[in-house]
C-alpha cells in the first residue's frame, strides 16, 4: 500500500511538471480516461492475441502503438462481480458482489435480485470527481438494478445503457424486457424501442453505443478531464451486429460482434487524434470474464490455448486480453508480463488523476503506470475467487489450485459444458475437489493450458507451495468479507418476496411532465417511485442451457416462496 | 496448372522489368531464397500466433514487415513424408513417403530404413540450378541416408547437418549414434563431436546452424542467386539450446530453443539488410508439422487453439505457423488467409526463379506470388494424408474428416497421448475409425478447435460436403501413388536385411587421404562405400515412449528376421 501512495505522489509531480495535459484554462490538466470494457470476450479473440481469422485490425493497431499484457485477470469468472471489483478496486468478496448460498457457487443480479454495490463502496467515478472528471458510463451496468444502485448515485454524471443483460424478448406485463435508461429515464426496453433480432442477429446497439462515446468525447475533450466507461455487451449472447457488419466475419455471428466493437475502437481512437486529445487520452481495453464457451460454436468467443471457460477458476474463465494505449506517454509495440488484474484500473486510474485511494479499506487494485510507462515489473498475487471461495492463487508463473469444478456431472449430463473438448483428469472435475491439504500447483510458462500438475514430490512443487500459501494466508488472515449481496433463495434480497414492491421503472409512456432525457425535474426518487410496473415473478432465464438449477414457480395459490431446498435460486450459478 | 504456368510467366516478365535483383555481371537476377523449416513447432509458439510468454520479437518484427498467414499447412503430421513433400512439391503418397504397411500409419526414416528419396523424383534444388541458383541445406535432411538419397545427389551444392534426428546418444559402436556432414564428408556424430547434454539441455548447434548460414549469405549474395534451407532441429526432442539462451525462457527449455533459433532469423535478417540484398532475397519460415505434444509440458510447444498435435490430422497436426517477408516486394504488416501448403514454397520458389514446375507429373504446390504481392485469394483444397489414407480435406472454411484417429487404447492406456487434456467424443477416436460415408464436417472460422462437428442434416453440412466431396473424387480418380520408401517388416527396404550391407558412413578417423571437409577427390561414390562400420542392428528408438510397436529384437542365434506379426517396426509410428 505504502508503495502505491509512493508511486501516485510521483506521478502526480510528474503531471504538475508536464506540460502535456492542459485544460481550457492553462492549468495542468490530468489525462482522460477511456476504459473499454468488453463482455464475455475471451484472451483469444483478437489478432494480436492469435486468433486465426485475424478480424480486429484496429485493437491489433492499438496494441502495436502501446502496450499488450498477456498476463491479465479479471476479478471473477463472471460480469456482475468482475464488473463491481473494477469500479471499486477491491475482491467480490469485499465488496460485497458474491454469493454465501452454497460453497463456490457463481453469482450475478438477475432481475429478481434486490441487492447491489453497497453505498460504502467507493467507485472510481465518485473519487475522480475530486480530480474535477465529468463520467460517463456507455452500456452494461450489472451492479444492481434498484434505485439506490443506480450509476448516477455511484458518481457517474451520464449513463446510457442498461442494467442487465439483454437477455429476452419476454412478455412485456407479466415479465417486463430489460430496460434501457439514459440517466435516470428509462428510454425503452430491449426487444422493444431497441431491438434484437434473435433470428438473425441484427441489433443497431454497438451503434448507439459507440455514438454515445464520441458525442461525450466531442463534448467534454475541450473542458474537463472525462472518465469513461464504455462497457458493450455485444459479444454477450444472444451476440448481435448491425446490418453492415452482420454476415462479414469468417468467425459466423460472434466474430461479426468482435467486429463491430474493433471498428468502433478504431473510430474512438481516430476522435481522439482529431481532436488533439490522444496524447492526453489513457485508453484501456479489456473485458469481463473469458469466453462462454457454453454457447459455443455460434456465440462464443476463443480463450485461445488455456482451460475452460467463463464461470470456472481455470485461465480461460479468467485471463482476459488487455491493450493500453497512450501516445506519447506508453511507448509503441510493447508487451509488458506484469500480472495485472481488472482491479488495477481503479487504482491506476486514480493515480492518473493524481489521487491516491482510500485509505480506510483494503484494495486490491495496483497502480500499473510503473509497468506502463517504465516497464517495471511488480510482484503480486492473483486471486481466483468463485463465489465465497478462494479456488486458486497464481504467483509469478506458478498457480495453484486449492479446489477445482466444472460444473455438476448432472448438468454436464444435460450438456452444460464449461470446457467443450477439454478434460484434465483431476482437474476439470465435475464435482467440487477440495485440494487445500495438497494443492494442484501448474507453472504457467511450461503449461500455459493447466494440462501437467507438478509431481507433488518435486522441489519446484514445494517451493511454489511455500512461497504461495504464505501470500494466501496472509490474504486470508487479513480478509473482511463484505455483505452478501448476490444471496438468492433468501427472502431478504429476492425482489418478488421483498414486501412492498420496491421502486420501478420508468417507461416512456409514463413519463412524468417536465422529464426530459437530461432528467426529471422533480428528482430521480421521485421518477423511479412512480408509476408501479407488474411485479417481476421469477422466471426461468432464458440461453442455451446455461442457467441452472432456478427455483421452482410457485403454482396459482401456493405461496410465492421458492422452492430452494435442494436447489439454487435465479443470479446463483452452480458452476 | 494453367493459372500457375501463367502466374510464373507474368512473374518473369516482372523479374526482367525490374532492377531489383541485378547479379554482379548487371544482369537481372532473381531473388534469393531462404526458407527457415522448423522442426516441430507448432502454430501457436511465436508471439505473433499468441504465445503468451510473446518471447520471439525477431519473428514477431519479420511478421510485422511481412506477410502472416494463419492457414498454413503441413504436407503430413511427420518430419520425412513433410520434407519430402516440401522439396518436391508432390504430397508424400506421390513421392513415396509413406508406407502401406498398415491403413494411416504415419512413417517416417529411421536409420534401419534404406529407402528415400527416388531418383525420379525432381528436387527444388536441381531444378533451380536451371536458373543459376547455388542451394545449400543447413540441418536435417530426412530424406534417406543412404547414398543415393544424399542431398549433394538432389541438387544441392552444399550440406551441414544430418540424415536423421538427433536421437541418442547410443553406443558408439553396436549401434552408432547419428552422423553430422560437411557436404560428402561425415564430420562427427551427435553427442561426440556435437555433443547434447540431456541433461542439462546444452548444445551449440543452433549456433552452428547459424554460422553455416551466415557465412554462406555473405560468400553467395554478391554473386549467384542462392537457395539456403535452414532446417534446424533444435525444437525437436531432445530440445537444446546453447548456454547463453538456456534458462532465459518463460517456458523453460522447449522456450530456450524457440529464444536461440529466434534470435538466429534476426541475426540472418539482419545480415541481408548489411549486404544490401534484403530486397532481393524472398524468405519464409514455417514447420514441418504440428507441436509434438506426446512431449508436453517440458519438450514440446504449442499448437494454439487447435486440436491435438503432431502425428494427426486434426489442425493441431498439420496447421503451422507461417512467415513471408521480402522488402520492398512483400508489402509490410500484411495477413492473408490463403489456403497455404508446404509444398507450395517448392512451387513459389520456382516462379520466383522464373522457371515453371515439371509437367510430367502432378505437382501438389501452388504459386502463392499472386498471394503474396497481389493480396489475392487462390481456391484451392487442403489434403490431409496419413500414410496411405486421406484422413480429412479442407476446402474455403470446411473441413470433412473421412477417418479420425489419435492413436490406440493400447499405447493411450500407456500414457502416449497425442491430445493431452483434449477430448471430442466421436472425434479424437483411439481406433480408426471410418467415416468415408458421412464425414464430420467442421467451419474452421466459428469452430477452429473442431469441437462441434456440424449437423449432418444441415444445409450448410450438405453443400459443404458436395463441394468437398467433387474435389476428393477428383484427387482420387488422377492420384498415382508412389512406390512407398517407408515400408519396414519389409526385406527389400529394412538395412540390416537388405543383404549386404550397403554403403556406409566415414568417421572423422577413417577419412581417406586427401579428402577436405569441401570433398573426397576420389569421388563421393568411393569415399562413402568405405570403409564399413558395424552393421546397424534394429533399436529400441528413445524418447518419452513416443515410439511404439518396435520390432522385436532378435535374440542371439535368432535369425535377424523382424517380429513383425502384429506389431509395428522402426519408422512406422501407429499413431
Amino acid at each position: 500500500m505504502a508503495a502505491v501512495v509512493a508511486a501516485t505522489r510521483w506521478w502526480r509531480l510528474l503531471l504538475v511538471l508536464s506540460a502535456a495535459g492542459m485544460g481550457a484554462s492553462g492549468a495542468p490538466q490530468p489525462p482522460n480516461i477511456l476504459l473499454l470494457l468488453m463482455d464475455d470476450m475471451g484472451w483469444g479473440d483478437l489478432g494480436v492475441y492469435g486468433e486465426p481469422s485475424r478480424e480486429t485490425p484496429n485493437l491489433d493497431r492499438m496494441a502495436a502503438e502501446g502496450m499488450l499484457f498477456p498476463n491479465f485477470y479479471s476479478a471473477n469468472p463472471l460480469c456482475s462481480p468482475s464488473r463491481a471489483a473494477l469500479l471499486t478496486g477491491r475482491l467480490p468478496i469485499r465488496n460485497g458482489f458474491y454469493t454465501t448460498n452454497a460453497h463456490a457457487r457463481n453469482a450475478y443480479t438477475p432481475q429478481e435480485i434486490v441487492g447491489g454495490i453497497p453505498d460504502s463502496e467507493q467507485l472510481l467515478p465518485e473519487l475522480l470527481k475530486k480530480a474535477g472528471y465529468v463520467s460517463k458510463i456507455v452500456g452494461k451496468w450489472h451492479l444492481g438494478h434498484r434505485p439506490q444502485f443506480h450509476p448516477l448515485k455511484h458518481g457517474f454524471d451520464e449513463w446510457f445503457g442498461s442494467p442487465n443483460c439483454h437477455f429476452g424478448p419476454y412478455d412485456n406485463k407479466a415479465r417486463p424486457n430489460i430496460p434501457v435508461y439514459r440517466d435516470w429515464e428509462m428510454v425503452g426496453r430491449y426487444y422493444e424501442e431497441f431491438p434484437i433480432n434473435l433470428k438473425t442477429g441484427e441489433a443497431n446497439l454497438t451503434q448507439i453505443y459507440l455514438q454515445e462515446a464520441l458525442d461525450f468525447i466531442k463534448r467534454q475533450a475541450r473542458h474537463h478531464p472525462f472518465f469513461l466507461y464504455w462497457a458493450v455487451d455485444a459479444t454477450h449472447a444472444p451476440v448481435y451486429a448491425s446490418k453492415p457488419f452482420l454476415g462479414t466475419s469468417q468467425r459466423g455471428r460472434y466474430g461479426d460482434a468482435v467486429r463491430e466493437i474493433d471498428d468502433s475502437v478504431g473510430k474512438m481512437l481516430e476522435l481522439l487524434h482529431d481532436l488533439h486529445v490522444a496524447d492526453n487520452t489513457f485508453v484501456f481495453f479489456t473485458s469481463d470474464n473469458g469466453a462462454a464457451l457454453i454457447s459455443a460454436p455460434e456465440q462464443a468467443g476463443s480463450n485461445g490455448p488455456f482451460l475452460c471457460g467463463k464461470q470456472t477458476t481455470f485461465e480461460g474463465g479468467m485471463r482476459e486480453p488487455a491493450l493500453a494505449w497512450w501516445p506519447g506517454h506508453i511507448a509503441a509495440g510493447q508487451v509488458s508480463h506484469q500480472l495485472g488484474s481488472i482491479m488495477d484500473l481503479f487504482t491506476t486510474s486514480l493515480a492518473l488523476a493524481g489521487l491516491t485511494p482510500p485509505r480506510d479499506r483494503a484494495i486490491d487494485g495496483l497502480n500499473l503506470l510503473p509497468a506502463l510507462l517504465q516497464g517495471r515489473l511488480m510482484d503480486r498475487p492473483v486471486f481466483y475467487y468463485r463465489g465465497d471461495t478462494l479456488m486458486a492463487t497464481t504467483l509469478g508463473q506458478h498457480k495453484a489450485h486449492f479446489w477445482t469444478w466444472t460444473n455438476s456431472w448432472e448438468n454436464f449430463r444435460q450438456g452444460i459444458d464449461f470446457c467443450p473438448g477439454q478434460n484434465v483428469s483431476g482437474v476439470t472435475t465435475h464435482s467440487l475437489e477440495d485440494h487445500t491439504k495438497l494443492p494442484l500447483i501448474f507453472h504457467l510458462g511450461r503449461d500455459p493450458g493447466e494440462r501437467f500438475p507438478l509431481s507433488f514430490a518435486s522441489a519446484e512443487y514445494q517451493e511454489a507451495l511455500s512461497r504461495i500459501t504464505s501470500v494466501v494466508q496472509q490474504h486470508q488472515e487479513a480478509l473482511v468479507p463484505g455483505q452478501p449481496q448476490l444471496n438468492v433463495c433468501n427472502w431478504a434480497v429476492m425482489g418478488h418476496l421483498a414486501g412492498p414492491e420496491g421502486p420501478r421503472l420508468l417507461p416512456r409512456r409514463h413519463r412524468p411532465p417536465g422529464a426530459t432525457p437530461e432528467g426529471d425535474p422533480r428528482g430521480p426518487h421521485r421518477l423511479h417511485r412512480r408509476p408501479r410496473l407488474p411485479r417481476l415473478p421469477l422466471w426461468p432465464l432464458p440461453g442455451p442451457g446455461a442457467w441452472t438449477g432456478l427455483c421452482a414457480h410457485p403454482k396459482a395459490g401456493e405461496a410465492a416462496r421458492p422452492h430452494c431446498v435442494g436447489l439454487l435460486c435465479p443470479g446463483v450459478r452452480e458452476g
